[in-house]
């Protein structure tokens, strides 16, 4: 039996867990752990896991591979507690969605025989927390790995595999890379929603204000109801780059500003006609453009069926691929 | 046979016609104009309106109610094109997302015969024009109500019994409040979203970067894909409360920079808790403090069900509120 570790139950690790047990993994054991023992007791009565233990060094041990997924700064504290207690050739992840600075600690605090593959994947909804958690939130994501420096080949075909389990489009990533983009898609949108509701919300005439607040409002701030926890340490571990994008942002700002008051029709349209083509080519894009796998695992000749922890992962995987490509999912591998 | 015409047949025009023909209305025939023959046909297809006609001056004729549902700066065209042939008695109404400007241009094009009460149903969606429509779309939803000066009451009463029928809340407020609290609720955020996509979009990595952008990114851009022309227009009509509101916002951001550069965890913490609480109690106050029209009609001291055209409509409105009642909707007046 083969034991595979969820460390955090929330909205990643909760969905990480029903997808995993949805795939009907022959001998696996997914083993749960939250601080918060009521997200334990919805995770089991989900079916999200097959076990929940209270206590990490317990979760963790024997286990082959590790999942973290907790807010950034609780990653560095759960590789701390649990390093002395990973068994050898273990594979230890996360879902972090910052990634320089939890790599780093990877190479610190982690011990030299087990591996640790970084992963973050590109995912996320409205319900927070293991309640909004679903098999399928996955599906068609891109699914960022960024692999530690001495982590097995082995290991990151591994971590490969789930995420291909998990209906992901795996996606090779430098850290440094992967902070700096996700900085401007997706840390300086929660900075942006949250700046909009605060400012909003303080205003002298909110109450009346309020009610006139729709759809629009509505998406724009949804991202301010994120977990306050996740948010603060996004910031904590990737200021630079979330800085640089703000002043882009207000930069940006100026021009809207200075256009407004200008009042002048053309410019006006112009500059809205450019927001519209930029998103809609971004939509079309995440159609067209789905990020092949194959082509960028190094070394990689043929057909690959990552190992999750053995051959009975790998033939699984293998034949989940086998299945998606008889759906036309084109998962082949180019050139 | 009462006539009520619909320019400009997109979301919002759409749903109208598609709102007001489920109500089933009887010897009222709807009738749909918009300066794009596709549109016309597509909302004839749909059943949102009895008839299409091509000429506009056609259309309006004879109409005891016209609904002019077309980008703000069209609107004032089409009561420029329609001033001298609109019916005596004539009640005019509009959707634009601006007001100040609107009544304006009511009060100086329209003749003194017919009655102007302006309006803003807080309704939208991601997919635009006629293809989004649904009759649904106003349910619960505040549909401000700002009558020109020389409105009747049975013309204010008619545009308030219009609002019911679409299951909307009708809420009177005067036209500088509802630009200024619009711009910071609803005209703000398609500012930033319009900049976040183009500021992003332009960044040399953009391409890489893209395949990490995810739902937060989706749902921040959304409004940057409302029609381009409604944007421009709301930007030329609302220009002083845009850029007050760009202001607060840039410095709302500089707080939020200050405080990533310092990166102390209890003040972030704490700046993404007020986020997170503002946005909760907006959520929940939607739910309970939904606007009493009745209590703000002025002059209203009985239940009032407004005469959209004739008897008959008063009657089909006060069986729909009576319905709504028998649902616990709370619909009574106050006071």
């Amino acid at each position: 039996m083969d034991k595979v570790t969820i460390v955090g139950l929330g909205l990643i690790g909760g969905s990480i867990g029903l997808a995993l047990k949805a795939a009907k993994l022959e001998n696996v054991q997914i083993v749960g752990h939250d601080k918060e023992p009521s997200a334990s007791a919805k995770a089991s009565k989900r079916g999200a896991v097959d076990k929940t233990e209270w206590n990490l060094i317990n979760a963790v041990e024997g286990a082959s591979v590790v999942i973290i997924a907790t807010p950034v700064m609780a990653i560095k504290e759960v590789m701390q507690q649990v390093a002395s207690y990973l068994r050898e050739g273990a594979v230890v992840t996360d879902t972090g969605s910052t990634k320089a600075s939890i790599l780093q600690w990877s190479s610190e605090i982690l011990p030299s025989h087990v591996s640790f593959v970084g992963g973050h994947p590109m995912a996320g909804k409205e319900t927070p927390g293991i309640d909004g958690a679903e098999a399928t939130l996955f599906k068609d994501k891109t699914y960022c790995i960024i692999p530690g420096k001495n982590a097995t080949e082995q290991a990151v075909r591994s971590v490969v595999s789930m995420a291909e389990l998990l209906g992901a489009n795996p996606f090779f990533i430098d850290a440094a890379e992967h902070d700096s983009y996700v900085a401007a898609v997706s840390h300086l949108p929660i900075v942006l929603s949250a700046a909009l509701a605060t400012a909003t919300s303080r205003s002298p005439s909110w109450k009346e204000m309020s009610r006139l607040a729709a759809s629009g409002y509505k998406d724009l701030t949804r991202l301010a109801m994120g977990d306050p926890e996740m948010n603060r340490d996004i910031c904590l571990t990737n200021p630079d780059s979330i800085v640089r994008w703000i002043d882009n942002l207000v930069d940006e700002l100026a021009v809207y500003r200075k256009q407004v008051l200008e009042g002048k029709q053309d410019t006006l349209k112009e500059t809205f006609d450019k927001a519209y083509e930029a998103r809609d080519r971004w939509l079309q894009g995440k159609i067209d453009d789905k990020p092949s796998l194959m082509a960028q695992i190094p070394g990689a000749g043929e057909r690959m069926a990552g190992l999750l922890i053995s051959d009975r992962l790998a033939q699984r995987s293998r034949q989940m691929l086998e299945r998606a490509d008889g759906q036309g999912k084109g998962k082949q591998p180019k050139g």
